[in-house]
């Protein structure tokens, strides 16, 4: 491992329903985040969300890891979710599939479109779907 | 443009100069993030920055069009950077690039890895590098 490594999944969930549980609420979201985040077990160190109107909320948790990012669209049914670890001291490729799946539990999305991206390390080497990135030089 | 399109920039930035100017230090480069965003033309409407013993800062800024997330890992001289802006009432893609461009600016890494993604819509379609990504349905 070295600092540079993490995972980062993408999502993005089409077909929420948000009249299921309070996720229109940015405090109700908010708890719900910082709740699979500690089950997962990463670590908090901060975290703010805003509840737009008339409806849908952005937030983030920042992660001694790295960050939770989520963005809901309530009228869409649309939500889009960022978990980025680092692998610095130990390999948190499985607590950041464990809160993804716990926050893809409450929004039950009909579809999903995921990626996932290994940040600081070779881009051909290991990306699911064999996702090639751009490699620049200044 | 429907509400679920965006653009993500993910970067990777090496060999950055932590001892130009102060971006060791939580509350100063909140200060810059913050001031980039706004002359990007960018809305804020939240944040969060945690700084980390003996080093490195982690930090958010929550955007009306998504948000901008940093990590900095100063003992390595290494950045990560994601904008992630919506394209729900026009298309802030350049809004997003000149954030980008703004903060690599004062890092000033030797090298740079750089992705593209179009976040909430076919993955084929004008991502750089041809960027496939993982399609599941529930």
């Amino acid at each position: 491992m070295v600092a540079g490594q993490g995972t980062h999944l993408l999502g993005e969930w089409y077909g929420c329903d948000f009249s299921a549980i309070a996720l229109n609420d940015a405090e109700s979201l908010r708890a719900t985040c910082l709740d699979a985040t500690r089950t997962a077990g990463l670590e908090i160190v901060g975290d703010a969300f805003h509840q737009f109107q008339p409806q849908g909320v952005t937030g983030t948790v920042l992660l001694a890891e790295s960050h939770l990012a989520i963005h809901t669209w309530p009228e869409a049914g649309f939500v889009t979710v960022d978990v980025y670890v680092c692998n610095y001291l130990e390999d948190n490729t499985h607590k950041a599939m464990a809160l993804y799946g716990a926050l893809i539990g409450h929004f039950q999305p009909a579809q999903e479109n995921f990626a996932k991206v290994l940040r600081g390390r070779s881009h051909t080497d290991g990306l699911r779907g064999g996702v090639p990135r751009l490699l620049r030089s200044n």
